[in-house]
């Protein structure tokens, strides 16, 4: 979809809202290109935009961490390259009939298939260790822009959400209708892939709370308040997965305001950075799964100011926690912000850090009223 | 709900099916009969079954862990216990005010309420770190005889289910009806407390298939395995946590017969083991959370003996792995079983192991038929 999009290309097998079928095309296409370079008696090559830390740059007017114009060209007739060529096209040829069965399955599935596609007589394996495939399946969905989900290759999935939305969601040949704001204490379980086969309807929600704790989701269900205040509530359970990095960045583009509640600590704001501007080893997607729009309404440092209650609260942090500060410093994205600056400094300078779940010291719904007095006085960081 | 039963003492504010306000007479019980004591000047105790490694036994006749005879008495008059005392008597009031206000927090939560407790211009906190509270809830859960989900306290949740069932839960004073086989991939997400005012109905599955990766379960729901098999799909993700363990008994006692799927390495099957017998940790709440009916299916090393074809696909166990496959040899509950001992052994010797995911390294979908011959053949591990 994206490619069609971006080059113009129409996609020869249809280019429907799925996603689907454009990856087949992309994927066909890219066994055309190879199958007549040999016709034509060239070297077979795939070119693919490097991926290296090098090649990763801030596009400070988008707001992201994407990837440079630096590319790379993989050869077949290449002693250095034939046998990444031969694994490259492996994985293409699984993901093909994947899509084309419209199964799925995880990237170590694949591996397992690969490691099974010599047969038993043959005593050699395309692939030894997943280490070998995963950089390859990236390859792909740089190569023929499209995400590792479109190609039917399930990631890791955790994230949980409530809110006044409706999910129609895909079930082999069956369409169900989920509705967000009647899952009770469960919520709705963000699947790996956000795009394909899915719809988001009636979101009648003003905006979108990320809490990074299960349990202050938890907390904040039990007192409806997203009912109360219509809006969406999602908690990645930690480090965001594509899935809900992806979810949240869909949101926003509906128009929502997305306002993140953190951990006061690096890896709290780290949490809330990658949803914001995407992650330097996913800056391959990071045009699909960073949501620029974002804002971090807490914990911060300066909260010990505001609230006296917190004094008392802090903890040691930790010398990981110190040490991810310094590097977020380094971080120019983050440093032109001053601040950020500032709340890191006071990180490294005082070694303390401030959990979520602290506000609910005074008493448990304490920590409703601080989110809705940061919503509504706009006190929220950049 | 337990106590009254195994007590036969009627609980003064009720005794619903519901256990809540069970917990709340407990504690309330717990709180009369310190002031009575004090009322006829005597030293005030609380008497609680001892936790410690020496006291947990396997009961063979249930099949299950769960805590000796050995009990301790906690007096406040005593300069070593004291403050463990005070500290207890915090604790419950806490949890006393959370039952009644019907609100719930995490085991943090419960932890910066009562850090918070003495106010600002006290320079003395009832607990420093959560090291300390923690164990004085398991204190008030076996000195009660409730669980933590009694008290309002929720535990980590982890695990998602798909099967024809029904989930009548609470959300405040809303009473929501889950259908269980409309979640599309999402899957219903197991909450932390599947006790207290949350009801199964039109449980129409014939057995519970445990799964232990999400992404296996994602490969079977896809397939709608749950369906055509007219099971319930649960995967714990990874080890199994309370609410997990807890709703797998529940099936159970509905006479569901309960097979487990994991890995083939000692990790998967002490995430089983875990499931059948209960653990040491939680041997205190074992007759609740331990299944004693389930059984193992596989992976297993004697499969590559019946499937050619894994003999590609094993990989090397950690010395992790090894190291944890001695200790399960020594757990008088797994060595008994002539199988597991095989089992256990191969992998010492081999130091091979083999995932669930290699399954579907022929095609995606030939996990199912293993799964459905292993369970049409019997062909299982107590």
């Amino acid at each position: 979809m994206r490619k069609a999009e971006a080059t113009g290309k129409a996609a020869p097998e249809g280019s429907g809202s799925d996603g689907k079928r454009d990856a087949r095309a992309e994927l066909k296409g890219l066994a055309d290109d190879i199958i007549s370079s040999i016709d034509r008696k060239e070297n077979p090559k795939i070119v693919t935009t490097t991926r290296t830390k090098s090649n990763v740059i801030y596009d400070d007017k988008e707001g992201i961490l994407k990837l440079g114009d630096s590319t790379e060209e993989r050869t077949f007739v290449n002693v250095g390259q034939a046998k990444r060529f031969m694994q490259t096209m492996a994985v293409a040829a699984k993901c093909y009939k994947f899509v084309t069965e419209n199964l799925h399955t995880s990237i170590r599935g694949l591996f397992y298939q690969l490691k099974y596609s010599l047969g038993e007589d043959i005593d050699e394996n395309i692939f030894n260790e997943q280490g070998e495939s995963n950089p390859l399946i990236e390859d792909l969905e740089v190569a023929l822009n499209v995400k590792r989900e479109d190609l039917n290759l399930n990631a890791t999935r955790k994230g949980i959400l409530a809110g006044n939305m409706k999910v129609m969601d895909s079930f082999g040949d069956e369409r169900l209708e989920i509705d967000t704001a009647r899952l009770g204490r469960s919520g709705w379980a963000i699947p790996s892939d956000v795009d394909n086969d899915i719809e988001f309807v009636d979101v009648k929600a003003k905006y979108v709370l990320v809490v990074e704790k299960d349990a202050i989701w938890q907390r904040l269900n039990e007192d409806k308040f997203w009912q109360k205040e219509n809006c969406i509530l999602i908690s990645p359970q930690g480090q965001a997965t594509r899935g809900t990095r992806r979810i949240i960045r869909k949101l926003s583009d509906m128009g929502l305001p997305i306002y993140v509640f953190n951990d006061g600590d690096a890896w709290g704001w780290y949490i809330y950075w990658t949803i914001k501007t995407g992650s330097i080893n996913l800056a391959y997607i990071g045009s699909d799964i960073a949501t620029p729009s974002a804002r971090f309404i807490g914990v911060t440092m300066s909260d010990l100011e505001k609230y006296d209650f917190l004094k008392k609260m802090t903890m040691r942090a930790s010398e990981v926690d110190v040490k991810r500060a310094q590097e977020m410093l380094g971080y120019p994205w983050i440093s032109k912000h001053k601040e950020w600056v500032d709340e890191l400094k006071k990180v490294i300078k005082t070694k303390m850090k401030l959990e979520q779940d602290t506000l609910q010291g005074p008493r448990l719904t304490f920590i409703d009223d601080y989110i809705r007095e940061k919503i509504k006085n706009k006190d929220y960081l950049p």
